[in-house]
């Protein structure tokens, strides 16, 4: 089937200066990931090294008619020092009125862009207990402005930006300068930045991922179940589940594609219909630290224990945030044929590693994954299984060992993915 | 008197280098400038040259006790894109939700510190009309915020940051290095951070301004005459008008030292009660642009006749703002040998600039330069001749061919100020 096509189908890879796919990964952030309106504001976050393709967005924001463009830079050293010097206090603490600020302006109709790319083992040496502290209060604070978006009320999009630290994770051998370059070709890869037309290559990889998540709602699975070392595990399906891939309408009626990179298909699994257990097949960088080698056991949707090999506390700490944190609200497939799968690399960076995995997410549920889920209530999409958490935590079980059942309404068993591939 | 002394007879300076006096001036910014409570909240704003500046003084703040420092920083590179490739409307929108969210973190407990450093010719070259459209939007928008730092509801300071485009500004001549080289000796030694002490330097300096402002409360002039080449100016003060210099206690009990450096002595000038001509002594660095040698004259308290041989149409707009932008907010004493008009430098900067010479501001009135006026209703202190406006203004008249009188209630002459000097 075409929609499981490696990328040697779609257009070319062009010769291109560094400048020149910089500049065109703004342009598709702005008009394939953002479609973003004339006329309206653009609030942009990112990280101090992200800088250079921040100033390329805002060039292509403004061009595009945007009235403004306000990024709110956020610096690793900063963060640091806090870990280092701040009183214990300290880390019950978030920037409540930026958040609320952000919020604000998401109501107001400003789009909302996410430049990722940070150092995935930034917080790795401190202490834990702090770090799951900190991140529970700003998960908090920043709950109002997540809701608008993970309810999909604007557009909004994430891209990446290749940075030392995360060049020198992915790439450890080589020198800055070559894991660097290294990690940009493969954002500009996996971004389509290096087609000839990278918004026309965005427009037919995105409607291959939408004829894919068609054929699944087709099915309408009650369940999946996935097999392989380590995992056997039944997910079942929120009731009037939806599957989605590629880009999304938002309530403000414009198109985005809220991931770049995006390869998978994605649905909201039922919050109390999870069984079994299973294994992470990649390691996870969360917020600052790395979590690896995860074995999980559910029952009745819920976690009944959790271990890792790595960052065994600060996983512990992640699903004690709330009831919500230890149950699932996303499940998603994606072919090991996938681009970024064939890398045959280890991004250390959730945007990148769960598009080339089958991947399932802790927390949060988005609501666009059930039918008439951006009207429905909290209480509506709650009784039909969508999780309600202050995290949405991906991670990463899908490899080409894995085989994917479908369960259907009257219990037979279908055959959706063999070895990792779409069967 | 020893509040006019000129340094030497304070605190030697000390041999130290370029990141001990970094880190001293942090220290300052955070003990001496801010009065940084326990247990408070911190924001700070700063461009991304003064990143460095912002990282000793974070961790100066953390180790002072503060449960979060939160930096908003500033693109001077993003900011000028917006004039080249934003449309039309873009110029009368602001980033409200920011605005509003730094007033929410103020009313919220936090403290304010703003490390000044752009480049004073930015926007030079944009369409002054863009510029003025753009600066009214932001003013008003931040106009919540400004009023919680002007009535000083909570403590602020202001601190500045070498950055090339500046230093190339004051020192034309010498390479980038020697000229922030430069600059940044220029910055340590007005803002103390190369004393032995530099928190005990500020304390005695604090206590010399203080002890000038209470020599003027006592003589309680209805107005001062400035008299020199181009000048001939009478500044009717306000009712219950109050000098004040260095530090000040704000609302939420916390001493602050609100600009560093700071050699004035200041008050609020009735904003009816100003006649004749001033003529401006050093150029105006005003949002990007540079405004020099203006030519003005007051009837009854406003400007009836603005001219400036650079950036005419930037000060008449400027003034346009609104009624308040034509008339005076705050008149301001400084000596010819104060240690930043000793340096003989142009800084292009008006918080180096307005310490080097008498000065006036078009204008908002700080409340607190009014006896009770931190308590007292828009409509008292309006009255009693406080301005209103979206804007604060600084710029300078005064000079070594400056004679300055205080007038007495009863009409006579007495000479405070001549050829620059304190009488």
């Amino acid at each position: 089937m075409t929609t499981s096509m490696p990328a040697s189908k779609e257009q070319p890879i062009c010769k291109l200066s560094f400048e020149d796919k910089l500049d065109r990964l703004a342009q598709v952030a702005v008009h394939s990931g953002l479609g973003l309106a004339p006329g309206q504001q653009l609030v942009m976050t990112a990280t101090l090294d992200a800088v250079p393709l921040v100033r390329r967005i805002t060039e292509h924001a403004y061009r595009a008619g945007a009235t403004l463009v306000t990024t709110v830079l956020a610096d690793e050293e900063s963060a640091l020092l806090r870990y280092r010097y701040a009183p214990d206090a300290s880390f019950d603490c978030a920037p409540v009125w930026l958040y609320d600020g952000l919020a604000a302006a998401f109501r107001s109709g400003a789009a909302r862009l996410a430049v990722a790319g940070s150092n995935p083992s930034l917080l790795s040496q401190e202490d834990p207990q702090k770090v799951s502290r900190a991140n529970r209060a700003a998960s908090k604070a920043y709950r109002p402005a997540m809701e608008l978006i993970t309810r999909h009320e604007i557009n909004w999009t994430i891209v990446s930006c290749a940075t030392p630290a995360w060049a020198a994770a992915v790439f450890p051998g080589l020198s800055q300068d070559e894991a660097m370059s290294r990690l940009w070709d493969a954002i500009f890869a996996a971004s389509r930045a290096d087609r000839p037309d990278p918004v026309a290559a965005w427009k037919e990889h995105d409607a291959k991922l939408h004829e894919r998540a068609a054929q699944l709602n087709h099915k309408r699975y009650s369940a999946l179940h996935f097999r392989g070392p380590g995992t056997d595990l039944r997910v079942g399906l929120s009731d009037g589940h939806l599957w989605l891939g590629g880009g999304t309408t938002a309530a403000n009626g414009r198109y985005c594609i809220p991931n770049m990179p995006t390869e998978e298909v994605f649905t909201t699994p039922h919050k109390d219909r999870v069984d079994g257990c299973v294994t992470s097949t990649k390691p996870l960088s969360h917020q600052g630290t790395m979590i690896d080698k995860i074995s999980v056991r559910f029952h009745g949707g819920r976690i009944i224990e959790a271990h890792a090999a790595t960052g065994e506390q600060v996983l512990q700490r992640m699903i004690e945030t709330d009831e919500g944190a230890r149950r699932l609200g996303e499940v998603s497939l994606v072919p090991q044929s996938s681009p970024i799968a064939s890398s045959g690399l280890l991004f250390n960076n959730t945007l990148f590693d769960e598009n080339a995995a089958c991947h399932i997410a802790l927390g949060q549920a988005y609501s666009n994954c059930l039918e008439g889920g951006d009207k429905a209530s909290q209480e509506d999409l709650a009784a039909r299984g969508a999780n309600e958490s202050l995290i949405h935590v991906d991670w990463m079980i899908g490899s080409s060992l894995i085989d994917v059942e479908g369960i259907t309404a009257d219990g037979r068993a279908e055959p959706v993915m063999r070895q990792g591939e779409w069967v």
